[in-house]
């Protein structure tokens, strides 16, 4: 790293993400890498934008994930952000920071991941900085077109509303279990922690559906569905066997000695979507219902308090 | 910090920033902070975006900087990338990873930083994310509106342009200088350091006078004017005496034993602005003439190369 210096890695990083020439001219991009600032097409008159900080050895370990696993995973964190707003996600600006002896390998690899999880939602890397620190320091910005759709905030649910949620619940945190105990399978669980995948189509969806409030799963289900109760000042009761953990998750539960419902309601990163819709009708087809919206405060599990929160970084 | 949580801090942050409701209803704003995503109007139908990432000890010290001091150096630098498109900041997104043990009180001064260096702009702290780390990392993202003005590229200067600056050079390396020898003073040079003062004003000025190039000064005037030279394909010929140090850099220089003009040519931490344009006559009132466009590569001081680059971070 040290050999190729500031400018030339920043050289190396934008000769491997696509440009808007090569790119069949890519509406969005008016001005990408290379100049001071990036600047984006804004058809909408909105933007979306949500930031994100990944600490090496805090939120990734490079002997659990390769280099491109966590450029696809720094990338679909914020991407979830941006989907749960109801938006498209439309351009991503990294910053990073690495040691001077990390092989230039790697930074190839998070680049790719970028790029990678850029092609699933139509986005480009817009822009970025980059320093150097004795351990990987990502930071990563993403921007959102809303395309008309009025953005889906958390403070929208209202009694009677259906809660309902799209994507894995829990996989991720036992695939972190998994990893945490010193195994490397079973693979399904391992790769749901290395690669999230959110459901980008669904964030749009739900808001053209009319989803009365909305928010990715990065807490774990009771604590993000939490902050909806929170901001909508109202009660969430959740039916427990709407969540019950599939035969896979049970099956690697037992194996660890843990109840799977811990992972199901309290692991939080696989992104998923959880949303509020003003009837069971206008839940859209890859929804689950999973409980309903009543007058009160906090988050209920079949009538009870769940008794564990979301993670939060300073305990 | 550890007594409060993740949760706590994001609340006595977002506390102690303007929110929508006590702004008069900030017009730029739809969605502020607390939600999963910002949501801001861009009327123009471009967003101008901008990210930095700035680490303890790299990018600031906490024994020569107060808080207040880095959150306004760090909002600074990076509107003086949004400035330099000619665009106008509307919005900061901060991402924060602090020690456990860190006192609340450096956290409540560096908040107060980036809303003193917003206000000085008309910008809003719009998002952020908090996480804990053992040394503080700041990553910094600005957003901007062109206000229907075209975006001053670098690569749009051409033979015969003017070459101007606007802005302080070298007084923050020499406050750097000055610190670094274990001095407190000047103060004029010391402050040059800790709060630099782009001249937020101008870069939205010189894209309405016609520049046809602009960058901000931040690796040295000699290393941003040639980023504007390699991606025009022009030469750029500086008069040495248009930028000759004033009397205070000159005194300093002479008690540190350097050169002063190595300050002015290569020092960065200023974030003037420098721009070409097309003519004398273009040429805005607040800006200083220091040299011509021709024909070439390059940039030349009276003839010759300057032998000092602009600071490389692996170097």
């Amino acid at each position: 790293m040290a050999d190729i210096g500031e400018f030339g890695l920043i050289d190396r990083i934008t000769a491997a993400l696509p440009t808007p020439a090569s790119d069949g001219g890519y509406a969005h991009v008016v001005v990408g890498t290379g100049d001071d600032a990036a600047v984006l097409a804004v058809p909408d008159g909105r933007i979306v934008a949500s930031t994100d900080l990944l600490l090496e050895n805090r939120h990734f370990r490079r002997d659990w994930s390769t280099a491109t696993d966590v450029g696809r995973k720094a990338a679909a964190r914020n991407f979830a952000d941006i989907i749960a707003m109801g938006a498209v996600p439309t351009a991503l600006l990294v910053g990073l920071a690495v040691p001077g002896g990390l092989e230039l390998s790697w930074v190839d690899g998070l680049v790719a991941g970028f790029a990678e999880e850029c092609a699933q939602v139509g986005a480009r890397v817009v822009g970025g900085d980059v320093s150097a620190c004795d351990t990987i320091v990502l930071s990563v910005t993403a921007l959102g077109d809303l395309g008309g759709r009025e953005p889906v905030r958390l403070g929208g649910a209202r009694a009677g509303d259906v809660v309902a949620i799209c994507g894995r619940l829990g996989w991720a945190a036992a695939g972190f279990a998994v990893l945490s105990r010193g195994f490397r399978s079973p693979v399904q669980v391992v790769n749901a922690h290395r690669r999230p995948e959110p459901p980008y189509a669904q964030g749009p969806r739900a808001a053209e559906c009319g989803a009365t409030a909305m928010t990715d799963v990065s807490d774990g289900l009771i604590a993000d569905l939490g902050h909806i109760a929170a901001a909508s000042g109202v009660r969430i009761d959740l039916r427990g066997e709407a969540l019950a953990a599939p035969a896979k998750l049970r099956d690697v539960a037992s194996a660890l000695n843990v109840d799977p419902m811990t992972w199901v309601l309290t692991g939080g990163d696989d992104y998923a979507l959880a949303a509020t819709f003003p009837n069971f009708a206008s839940v859209p087809p890859d929804w689950t219902s999973v409980g309903l919206v009543r007058e009160g405060e906090g988050v209920r599990v079949d009538g009870r308090r769940w008794n564990e929160g979301g993670h939060e970084h300073f305990r």
